[in-house]
């Protein structure tokens, strides 16, 4: 490779970023990404074999936050219960990175950006991606950090669908993956689900075709109702009866007017307004359209059963959960399926819990349990080698 | 009663519709409703005993035209698979009678008409209503119609709500009732996406504080996405993978961009696009806010249990669909529980099927013989008495 490599400091994003200049790095797409960055975080020290690196591949709003405090919203990181020291993606021993995606807009390139070409946002001027394309420039930051082998990719829902292209691409630079909550392919009712979710946005006049950095506005409103939809699908029906149920709003008695009468609403609503404080719309079309994209329906058999040295060494865990609609069961024993197949080294749970697809970022012990014995006893083996 | 009624057919909407003045009907809201006109449709001939009609009570998205063609869309009533000489609800027997629910927007009293006292369109000063003011004003035009027991309430998803309430309310005036895919409350999940929904319209500048109709825009882009988000929950996730699964719109490859790619996608979006140019977006957000707020969770049991010579003579026929999950077998089930508890005569059948809520109005032969059959035998009944 002839591309150049800088990593800075950022001080307010207080993450390391990577530039990447005269790439040969092409898109699935067709389009030439020339320069890019990435902005990642690691937690955790790389020990001296370099052996005990973790790939964290974050969801669909999730960043390179995944421990720690996230300086946009003083909030703990997305899965600072899952990561950190003593957690069970401990930092005590594994080294953890977790970069913002291509196409996201916590620091790396995407919509969001200025395009070197223009000096103007790219708004929708900013090539399609693809998961794919997500786990490539991934892998020019494993490089970039000396790292041979990680040690596991661990991901869930579009972080799934990345552990399972690293698989498929990069067999050799990886030791474990861990595959939470995805499927083969996104289904026809999630890609529903989606394009609602950009029509949404995309109606907003305030989306202006994209190019609402160069204005004042931005499409708050479409954003808002994108997430709404979406989070209701995160959820179940048990759980937000369980949680919610027809209880009311700050009152006794019903409104008879728009108001937000039922708790269900006030916080829906409020998911919505705290997600536009913190997302871009561009990008969560972006990010939408490449998860719709994936289908690995046919290359996924392929790369398991014809090659017999590549991926053979990969142990692979799966994990679903009982209430997840999103990505069910079903979708996701496909790939336990295919392994098992082909006599690949595979391990399956289905966690028993009403909290649908959201669990994997939820309070759930036999998820932490599983994850950390996972790792930890195949950390053990790696070290007897 | 000291209110007045008068009757006039309307020739655009080919339909006839009952003015009501001098009225004492209060609202569950408190609002006094003095004057009101329901448009509503009759299908075949009442007989001589005057004891074959057949109210059939729409869904959220529905009119007076059950059968026959519908002069908005030219096309075919929204039950004209069921309704109609020889059909399922045989006109050649019975009078079928449909009305367009109070709230609606095809010309019965609701947000899109003229508000008498100040002679602009309602708009939100329209009062709030519930299913029970929807049974209500329909027990005005039954009355006006001098038909003194109506032989069956039929009615699916909103319409299954108004049946019930019906039989709480007047059970003494009907003799049958079908219950479509329905249930005692709306559920959390239900709540919350319509108020998503809700929130698309409320969202679109052109909605303008729900007075568009004063001006010249309507919010149509936030209507077409509320639409879409409901037609999502309509289908089943099973359904929409055997009709569109991932296959491709118009294209051998997807274009990488935010075009329809999808089969799927472009059906939704034609479904939110044909549902503006017939639907009032103000209508939307009073009738998803009239099912939100039922809840007979005490009152039907209440009623049922109670009301020993009341409700007691009352056939019910309560159906369900496999894959509906926006109102699921078992939210159906309680109802025939809480019959059969009671020792009421109640038939229940779940029809197996892969079509989602929207099996009602699909072509279900299943359906069609439940139907008949329980009508038919309980006609001949009531004739031998």
């Amino acid at each position: 490779m002839t591309h150049k490599v800088e990593i800075k400091k950022n001080e307010k994003l207080t993450c390391d970023i990577a530039f990447f200049s005269n790439t040969n790095c092409n898109l699935d797409s067709g389009y030439h990404l020339e320069n890019f960055k990435i902005a990642y975080k690691g937690f955790g020290k790389l020990n001296r074999n370099r052996n005990n690196a973790i790939l964290v591949c974050h969801a669909l709003s999730g960043d390179q936050f995944v421990a720690g405090k996230n300086p946009i919203t003083n909030k703990d990181g997305w899965w600072a219960r899952m990561v950190g020291p003593d957690k069970p993606i401990d930092t005590n021993k594994y080294f953890v990175i977790c970069a913002n995606v291509l196409g996201g807009c916590v620091g790396s390139t995407g919509p969001k950006e200025i395009n070197a070409m223009t000096n103007s946002h790219f708004g929708t001027d900013f090539p399609s991606i693809t998961i794919r394309d997500m786990v490539k420039v991934q892998k020019y930051l494993i490089d970039a950090l000396n790292i041979e082998k990680i040690f596991a990719v661990v991901g869930g829902s579009m972080g799934a669908m990345q552990v399972l292209q690293w698989t498929i691409d990069y067999p050799d630079k990886l030791e474990n993956a861990i595959h939470i909550a995805g499927a083969l392919k996104h289904s026809a009712q999630n890609i529903a689900f989606h394009e609602v979710g950009r029509q949404a946005i995309m109606n907003d006049p305030a989306w202006n075709k994209g190019s609402y950095k160069d204005t004042e506005t931005k499409p708050e409103r479409g954003l808002a109702v994108a997430r709404m939809i979406a989070h209701i699908t995160y959820l179940s029906d048990d759980v937000m009866h369980r949680k919610f149920g027809r209880k009311l709003q700050s009152r006794d008695i019903i409104s008879f007017g728009f108001d937000a009468d039922f708790q269900i609403e006030s916080y829906l609503r409020y998911q919505g307004k705290s997600f536009v404080e913190r997302f871009d719309a561009n990008s969560y079309l972006y990010l939408t359209r490449a998860m719709d994209y994936f289908d690995l329906t046919e290359n996924f058999s392929k790369s398991v059963e014809f090659s017999s040295q590549h991926n053979k060494h990969i142990n692979y865990l799966v994990i679903s959960f009982t209430s997840d609609w999103l990505f069910p069961t079903k979708e996701n024993k496909q790939i336990v399926n295919i392994l098992n197949y082909n006599t690949r080294k595979v391990s399956f749970s289905e966690i028993e819990t009403d909290k649908g697809h959201d669990s994997f970022l939820l309070d759930e012990p036999e998820l932490d349990l599983t994850i950390s014995g996972f790792l930890d006893s195949n950390f053990i083996r790696l070290q007897d080698k």
